[in-house]
């Protein structure tokens, strides 16, 4: 991964949507984490931020703001210290492919802050980030190679199957129990705080944080998403059971950090509902700090376990799946459209892999359904792959290579997807047996399917020889018919009134069709 | 089909459940399926049965019986037109292959009458036996060759996609509408009474019965039940819309003409919920029919299109569901057994096949899944088969040839559940991610899945490549790897405390496993 530094340089400008961070020299003894403070106030002619600055160790305390117009901007800074300070800079034009923060944008799809459409392709690698430097190479080379476009992963490392190693580093100081006692068999009796920890939850390791902070600029530059996983139940450490006092230091410390990443998205837990030391009240706590002290108010929500947990909170974006049910899956996604009208993010669906685990030894083809399911439902499908291999090291979890076969078809999904006229795809009730998409309409509730300008059709696990379809009289109607597993798209040309589609009586077909002259750019 | 009348002779022997009938002459003047009555009493040492006689055409009158025991019986008939008559039968042993009507033996399972197990492997053919001679040859040719053991079909003829031929009779007097103004895309217009039909709803065609009653038969030699459809919605020519009175004749009728059988069930309807015409209070009224009428307490059911009749009528033995849900259908079986309490006939789970609709166009893969996930909930899969093909005869509906791959592989199923010691499966809730199956208890309730005798685990679209286990650490375990679609056993020998079985990572595998000393007799 190539170090650069230049945000923690001396700034005069700074790109829209990118950081100007001041540093500033302070005290190092006591413990600074707690007792020194610093506040800044960033002024602009649309906008005035006010925000939280962090110690950085050795002495250096930074302040962090991500500027969302061009122009001239003032700061001031206040610190505890005498530290105080101010000055000007000035904000250019975004960055080539910068787009700022992603927003929901109508209702149930999202687009970047300057109006592009986003169309969630995720994948989950719990501590990619906490992986070696070679890994963390490779994880990059894969993810540049591939059609993602957010990540989740987590702050904390991670204790679980398969996740017994060490992590590159610690988020606090002191030592940590040793690992070297683990094994495949006994590692579930190490859970929550173990003894042998000795560390100081109150003193931030910094350069665990500025890694990881490293890390989202290179997803960035990337165009992927970093969906931060802030707490998680994988633990040997005790950072599932941190007290009051110990988890609001953590979140501001976390905030204040990384906010000032356009492509940061905050994701409480995963599986918050294993995390018994944890109450409703502590989320919707830590959901206030998010809301106080993240001024840029990126994208929120808590993934579940066995329990979805209540989307409908004004606090929360979109919705944070995890299947819950063995058989139905992305096919969920209506349902949780319509009951909490906000954007569809199936985080888990299980797994592509060979594991022992159900949730993570789907087919290729399997995943690859879920992902046309979720789409074309009006949802955002979420992958992860853990497929055994010698070199013992799960993407998953780990990053590294991929194994399996539905992550090189998601870029052929992705720009179905593109085509969509207007932003996003809405479930339509058109018959019974297949999947049908239209256009989002702008008024929220599922389309009635009257006659529309396009229509993306799959067909899933059913195969057809052959469908009808009669949409009026009138117009003409072009189709393709798209087979999602080989990449193949044929052009049929054009019908009119009912017209009868012949198809290949294979699984895992899909029809596109729209009105001829209606304002469809294909790719 | 070989015509044996031998049943319409006179006897003076029948066999235990075979059929004992008297044939009276009597009038053929005014319309003696109204006029005339015909009642009997058969009387022997363990059971008195009163049953209706029918008139069956050209002046002859006949009344049957089905003795339940060996030995010397009696009987008396009685007449509205002066033939009564009386005398002696002696019941013979039962032929070979010959066990008698299905009953529910353990709250979820069946068994013949006299204890032989029942695990049915059933087929939909709608009106098969109103084809060709031919073609109902082929049906017969291609039963033989399989392993079904159950076969719904219709008594009225149907009318619906690729089912606008003639039938090759009528269950009434009279002339139906001319069929050759019919085509594929007007026959929706032709639903329920429909002008030019000219039939005499009083006057029953004996012909029509006589020949469904030789098709019972021949079903019966085979070893297969005749799951009869008395009632549907797919009709042209009134018989779904039929009064009160002409459908209580039918009914009548019916019943005693086809109750004698042993291998007959009855199912009230097929989809009972698309007849408009009929109310619950019709549905009920026809179930007291043939609960008072049907001396022998066929099986009895009714089978959905959209929502699930009240299985827990008590006049219902069985649920015999069609899946209401594209997605989950087979994977119910643990709900309906909990909610019901009786035996699970999952009759409809969408057919194999490639015609355009989502109900008929599964993979011979996802029939199979939905096989293995019915058996090893505790329930009983059905299959249909609705491949295009050049005849334009479709097994669902015509019977002829099979087409497709998964009916190849229900014989390998039906030995594995013949290997089930005691009678029939239960779900057992070991693990979340797999469908866990141990002997049925006795105790009626879901398996808590302590430690039991024998495991029959499936892992469906999952693919594990590995799984490990921990029954107990005492006993020697002996474990079998099926792979149910290639139909192969690798039998790995015997295991101890916690162990692994590695697994070929492909979907559609199972596993065995069995204290080794358990009563197991495999095939």
């Amino acid at each position: 991964m190539d170090q650069k530094n230049e945000m923690f340089m001396q700034q005069t400008t700074c790109s829209r949507w990118g950081i100007f961070e001041v540093g500033i020299d302070g005290p190092k003894d006591g413990n600074p984490f707690i007792e020194q403070k610093v506040t800044g106030i960033f002024k602009g002619d649309n906008e005035t931020v006010s925000c939280d600055g962090f110690y950085d160790g050795d002495g250096v305390y930074r302040i962090r703001f991500m500027p969302s117009f061009e122009g001239v901007y003032t700061y001031q800074i206040q610190t505890t210290f005498g530290g105080d300070c101010a000055g000007s800079f000035t904000v250019t034009a975004p960055k080539e492919n910068a787009h700022g923060p992603v927003r929901v944008a109508n209702t149930y799809h999202m687009a970047y802050e300057d109006g592009t459409p986003y169309y969630s392709i995720g994948t989950t690698c719990y501590v990619w980030e906490l992986q070696s430097d070679e890994l963390i190479e490779q994880t990059f080379e894969t993810l540049k190679n591939s059609a993602f476009n957010k990540i989740r992963f987590c702050i904390f490392p991670k204790h679980y199957d398969y996740n017994l190693r060490e992590p590159r580093s610690y988020p606090y100081e002191g030592t940590p129990m040793d690992s070297s006692v683990l094994t495949t068999e006994n590692f579930w009796d190490y859970t929550g705080k173990t003894e042998g920890n000795h560390l100081d939850l109150t003193r931030f390791n910094p350069a665990h944080f500025q890694h990881i902070e490293n890390c989202i600029r290179c997803l960035g530059e990337l165009g992927i998403e970093a969906d931060l996983i802030m707490m998680h139940p994988y633990d040997r450490w005790g950072f599932s059971q941190m007290t009051r006092e110990q988890d609001d230091l953590y979140w501001n410390y976390a905030v204040s950090r990384f906010s000032a990443f356009a492509n940061v998205w905050w994701s409480l837990a995963n599986e918050y509902d294993l995390m018994p030391h944890k109450t409703l009240d502590d989320w919707e706590h830590y959901a206030t700090i998010l809301c106080e002290k993240d001024p840029y108010h990126h994208m929120r929500s808590i993934h579940n376990c066995i329990s979805l947990y209540d989307f409908s909170k004004p606090w929360i974006t979109h919705c944070s799946v995890q299947r819950t049910d063995l058989y139905k899956s992305a096919e969920c996604t209506n349902e949780l459209r319509e009951r909490y009208r906000k954007p569809v993010v199936l985080d888990e669906i299980a797994y592509e892999g060979d594991i022992q685990h159900g949730w993570g030894n789907l087919t290729g083809e399997e995943m690859l359904r879920r992902f046309w399911e979720a789409a074309c439902r009006g949802g955002y499908p979420g992958h992860g792959e853990t497929y055994l291999n010698k070199e013992n090291i799960l993407w998953w979890s780990h990053g590294g290579k991929l194994h399996g076969e539905s992550h090189k078809r998601f870029g052929f999904l992705l720009d179905r997807l593109k085509e969509t006229p207007g932003l996003g795809l809405q479930p339509c009730n058109r018959t019974w047996d297949e999947v049908c998409a239209v256009p989002q309409e702008i008024t929220p509730g599922e389309a009635e399917c009257g006659c529309k300008e396009y229509y993306l059709i799959y067909y899933s696990f059913m195969r057809p020889a052959f469908r009808e379809f009669h949409f009026d009289d009138k117009s003409s109607w072009h189709v393709r018919v798209i087979d999602t597993w080989n990449m193949t798209i044929e052009d049929r040309g054009s019908f009119q009134g009912k017209f009868k589609v012949t198809l290949p009586a294979k699984p895992y077909m899909a029809v596109q069709i729209w009105r001829e002259g209606a304002d469809i750019h294909l790719l």
